[in-house]
């Protein structure tokens, strides 16, 4: 009987066709880059499917470039590609570039805590298929929804987190848990502080997402502070987790109107709406490869 | 031949009607101050034509309500409106209101300095009909724009601001020309500093509109540090001045979408655009009276 | 066991406070009828917590208002309240007039087929708190989403739709399934045309959403030809439902932007995005009696 | 005195680098056409500035670049370069392109009838340097804005329409003006239908913005149709005039939100605002090469 509980499996329209790469490439601009990447693919016959590129300044800036590209006998080249990449570009060029078969999605873990309309939403887009991932797990410090993420079918751990500032041990279980089995971790209004320690040894991007306002509200209760300050828009970030809390590159950011009229609790809510929104559009360009990061910004190629 | 070159007068359509008057009504909640006011126009054959109304606490809090009403004969009736509703809200419930005919429209000054967009963009509107204001004049710490406001008929005023932090020779050449003169005064990216003597002494409404980031950006060069910090919004609040600076009462905000390839330039230009849209748009909700004070926040019946 | 997969009822802070009513006014505009309303309230002691007041035309217009209001023992109150409202409106005004219990959540009846985006969303946002309503049941002509939907602890019904034009024993099953049961119907992309015997026996609105572009793009396959004609914007209309199939009145609409690279099921992703969002506004408005239909439009208090 | 009442010119600021030439690519798509692009501008010298590519399917379908580049020497060796493009593309690859010097900002005239404000808005836009064209002339069929264009010291001619269905003389008029001097033209809400033999006979892109609403509303007096069925939005769309009216490629689109309290000149207004800014960034596109057109649709690389 649990089993026809399960919600079905992301449908097979939005999984990424079969035999398309992408290729980040990163670095100090010089003459030549674009034509040397393009005639290592045209070498090989991999066909272009998509290709931005940008570059912050034209005289000796920063270069960036997104690339996706076809085949059909794709895995059976894509060394060749590679090793023909590394010769060109990081021998040639000193430039760093990052080659992925984007057949195989990016495996996830979602971090929760009480709040669920973060984590709900992403798990329903990837149920129909709009998220190219892998969810491998959900994580949480309570056990609120774990009856809703098992119906998605997806394993849920519970990791108490405990009440003083030593957080030592719930980030061991969470080391334990992810280590070799993920390539990010998005807080999906995960309410804990994460030591550096944890996000050095984790070694794989995270992802958050926080409320922001026009001016920002320092500290706790920022929704009453922004009711009585009345405010005319509530926004949200979604940012990659550095040291600096609340610090990284911006990937996505979106508002939504407010009035006089909105309580706390309404501002709330449509906090909540622009939040999901905002935290699924960047966690759906990262498992594209979309997102570059450089210094404490992104090129995002969306 | 000057004359010619004139811009033609606001279109007539613009122009509100000859008879509807205001009334903002503003204080303690209680039971029974709708059916005060309406029950005092009702007894003199007024027509409510709008009425808005909002309390931020249905016990025990605060009152607001706007109410636009007219009645063939107002100019004749008005002062024994007025005496019934000193009467009745003054009297009986210790209310403040504010009776205004609408078809004497506000008298505004606009101080401009070098940027232009938001002073034209207030100047078209308002020849277009779009703004029930007269404009009494233009000032200015700079000449660039004397002929273009002259274009539209509009009196200019050049009153050359001095480096040092002493403004008051400068402050008292605005009082001589504002003092009796205006009802309101919009700072259309003015870029000097008021004090708050001079804001005093003034005694009239002042909206000031500047841009705004999620985060903010403190000190000199927002839009760069907003470049370098990658934002993916850039924002602007119309709000009324105070003497804390640029943290006075919000009345209108709105942002535009930008991305990294918009450059220094590409973020300034877009944030004039918001700039202009969010100004005519806090300018002429005051024009028509729907921003009610209160505290450090707005209610705004648009 | 199967009791704890049930997802926790509303939060109590969605709930509507428990004495409040709303009254909707509807008629012919004339001087004092704001009084006349506001002096029945004040007379019963009921405090008036919002009031909106709308006229089409101050010359003889239509007139509407939604006024809600609160008194400590409101349901002892309201019968004297509408028996004094209808001498006073229905009466002496010749007004129309609706008086609700607030307390009481009206019941809506879900209609879904095979898309489950729009039918979640109502359902999340429910269990959340934020729509003041009760969902009495999901009817659907599909058995698809039966699992999810008993998850959150709702009936759900298979009503099969016959394959002819003759949908009129599908009908008969939903008339005996709706009749006395619920106040409203949304149709979360039903895709099954109810005919205008049926909407006139139900006899309760009927809440539908449906894409809307610019062009519209009419029959079979309107996302390709959107993608086709290049649109920039994809929509969403909410409207009531009417013998006129698509064409009833207006509750909410907004749109997303699209691009060139969008294909024709991201455009359609994009699409659902909207349409979720419009239709649970629209949802929530009439739960709360801030929609008022008007010949073939609608004036919403919002 | 009358050189002083002309506005500045555009701000070097907004001015192209002289150093720049956009190169659009449009053809059957096949491997290897990045990479022979780039090996001829790698030959060059030149560096790629940006590049945005897209091909609407991989397996064959249509290709679509823009490519930007810069050189020291630009000019001197640009015509190397077509010949060498010339032999890749159009002989190789049997692809059609266009190259173009950035620093030559394209003509433009703009045709204009009573309402000024996307007129006003592409002439303040072109002032600010914010629009990479040349102004080389006004056309109109009233007088009215002749002082306020040659205020800009832009020429201003006067070709009024005959009442009846034959534009003929007006249109030769046309020719005459324009043949050899203007890149493109602008509708900016020119009152007069074009015919199909003026359309061909130009032989210059012409860029029309028109309102669009969600539906459609056809013939006479859309906006009072909108009113009447209750629209939430009004919107604009700029599109490629072609032979059947309005119905051309669309380059942007956009939005405004309305309510039922807006009249129907109120909805003008608020069309006024949407159709400035829509036809502003499509005439900026324009300029700057951004818009492919292919069938009846468009590339749009913004």
């Amino acid at each position: 009987m649990t089993l026809t509980q399960h919600a079905p499996a992301p449908a097979a329209a939005g999984v990424r066709p079969g035999n398309q790469a992408s290729l980040i490439v990163h670095g100090q601009d010089r003459t030549g880059i674009v034509a040397a990447v393009s005639s290592v693919l045209s070498k090989h016959q991999a066909n272009i499917v998509q290709l931005d590129q940008y570059s912050d300044d034209p005289h000796g800036g920063t270069f960036f470039q997104r690339t996706v590209f076809s085949a059909p006998n794709l895995k059976a080249i894509l060394p060749a590609v590679e090793a023909d990449l590394q010769r060109q570009l990081a021998g040639g060029f000193e430039l760093d570039f990052q080659l992925r078969d984007m057949s195989v999605p990016k495996r996830v873990a979602i971090f929760a805590s009480k709040s669920d309309h973060c984590l709900l939403d992403l798990l329903w887009r990837h149920r129909r298929g709009e998220l190219p991932v892998n969810v491998a797990m959900v994580v949480s410090n309570h056990t609120d929804h774990a009856d809703e993420v098992r119906f998605f079918g997806i394993p849920f751990f519970h990791v108490p987190s405990p009440a003083g500032p030593d957080k030592s041990a719930a980030e061991a279980e969470h080391l334990k848990l992810l280590a070799g089995n993920v390539d990010f971790v998005v807080l999906a209004r995960y309410m804990q502080i994460l030591s550096n320690d944890f996000i050095e040894r984790l070694g794989v991007p995270i992802i958050n997402i926080h409320h922001s306002f026009l001016p920002a509200f320092i500290g706790a209760g920022p929704y009453a502070k922004a009711k009585q300050r009345g405010v005319k828009l509530v926004g949200a970030t979604a940012h990659y987790v550095t040291e600096d809390l609340d610090e990284g590159p911006i990937i996505e950011q979106d508002v939504v109107r407010v009035n006089h009229a909105h309580t706390v609790e309404d501002l709330q809510r449509r906090g909540a709406d622009v939040e999901r929104a905002v935290l699924s559009r960047a966690v759906q360009w990262h498992s594209e490869d979309r997102v570059i990061r450089h210094g404490n910004h992104t090129i995002v190629f969306a």
